[in-house]
């Protein structure tokens, strides 16, 4: 018989511009939106947004539940991390009457999850809600550090995954635009003509056939992420890892 | 307020040459243990070793103790694959009376671990214990198909990696016992003066300056895995997955 119950967190990233959430200033950061905790344990600390997991809710539901009630937004890209369950990463040993019902330990099932740039520029924060550079995160509550830690980890060693990077982008963008994201989530600069060469060599975007608008000498080509390519990332899971 | 209680499963694979498991015949298989179900729902179906998360109990622990309940061994690589938990996996819809105090939702934490070849040939096996070839496993109960399915892709994806493969040798090994293991896990031939060149430019090898004893005509070189090499495939948690 268990004594855990269950809970659904999510790490969310965004790109923008440094300066105030919001604002369009300077190179690419990565953002997360954290929550201010109102009760024990850890209150007043900064954590993941996440809840209990629902009944007849599904886990990828609940992490795209989360995502919406927090920050207003939908998912570009959605995948599950881990399930953090060790005894103690709880802080059901601090004496407090936090724990669910059914006992004291808790243990989350942790998505993380890509929004596009103009949707988190529009987003709606809610109270306690706050986004804050990746880089530069306030001390938080339970095992978040890790989490977060694992996150970007996860997200660094995939974006050489197109997939993801597209994420960032939204349906179609120049090349310049894919370094940049590259550049923003790896967190180094990237020389932009052996740039070019591996991305062409390695098949996963295709031409739209367009051209940026607004620029009138040589616009840049557009180009888009072929969805075709990627079927295989996810194995079997594909299917459940993006509903 | 969650309906869901958690159980931790876990897809346990050895390689062990054909025919009878604990036979020595032929080329080498994978093979899985399955426990057969005495209970309501999927009553006298077969599924994957598991059971509730014990008070104070880690993810990986529980893994772990399964393994050591079910087949008498311990795990030589342990990684924690995914949690599985939507609504209806269970069979909660079925009528049963066989749901946790808390709810009729199980959640499962899937882990999947190898085992080395000698361990398994010595294992006890339980009551309701069978070990089955993985290409010819008999209809599961739950999801556990799928699940079985996706551990083998995981595993197929990571044999590249030859920290796997080597957890199936056990300490140290001959690069034509290596690429039996690839090639049993693959299902492929791999030839092998491509396989020797790729295996020696990766650097995940370390000579242990001894040979094959027992060959008296150009006795074979011994390699073990080079620790030091792999740390970076589990990122931040390369602690928390071996534990």
């Amino acid at each position: 018989m268990t004594d855990a119950s269950l809970a659904v967190s999510t790490v969310i990233f965004a790109l923008r511009s440094s300066g105030r959430f919001g604002e369009d200033a300077g190179e690419r950061r990565l953002w997360l939106p954290l929550v201010r905790r109102i009760r024990e344990p850890f209150d007043g600390k900064w954590a993941l947004p996440g809840g209990p997991l629902g009944a007849g809710e599904g886990l990828a539901e609940a992490a795209t539940s989360t995502l919406a009630r927090t920050t207003g937004l939908s998912p570009r890209y959605l995948e599950q991390l881990y399930a953090f369950g060790d005894p103690g990463r709880s802080g059901e040993n601090a004496g407090s009457a936090d724990g669910a019902a059914c006992g004291g330990r808790v243990v989350s099932v942790v998505y993380w999850a890509l929004v596009g740039d103009e949707e988190a520029r529009a987003a709606r924060v809610g109270q306690n809600v706050r986004w804050f550079p990746a880089d530069e995160l306030p001390p938080l509550a339970f095992d978040h550090e890790l989490i977060v830690e694992y996150a970007l980890w996860r997200l660094r060693n995939k974006v050489e995954y197109s997939r993801i990077a597209s994420a960032f982008l939204g349906g179609s963008f120049t090349l310049a635009q894919l370094r940049e994201v590259y550049e923003a989530v790896l967190g180094r600069a990237l020389d932009p003509a052996n740039f070019r060469r591996q991305i062409e060599a390695s098949g996963v975007l295709e031409d739209t056939g367009e051209v940026l608008t607004g620029v009138r000498h040589r616009p840049p080509r557009l180009y888009r992420y072929n969805e075709a390519v990627d079927l295989a990332d996810q194995g079997p899971l594909g299917r459940l890892a993006q509903k």
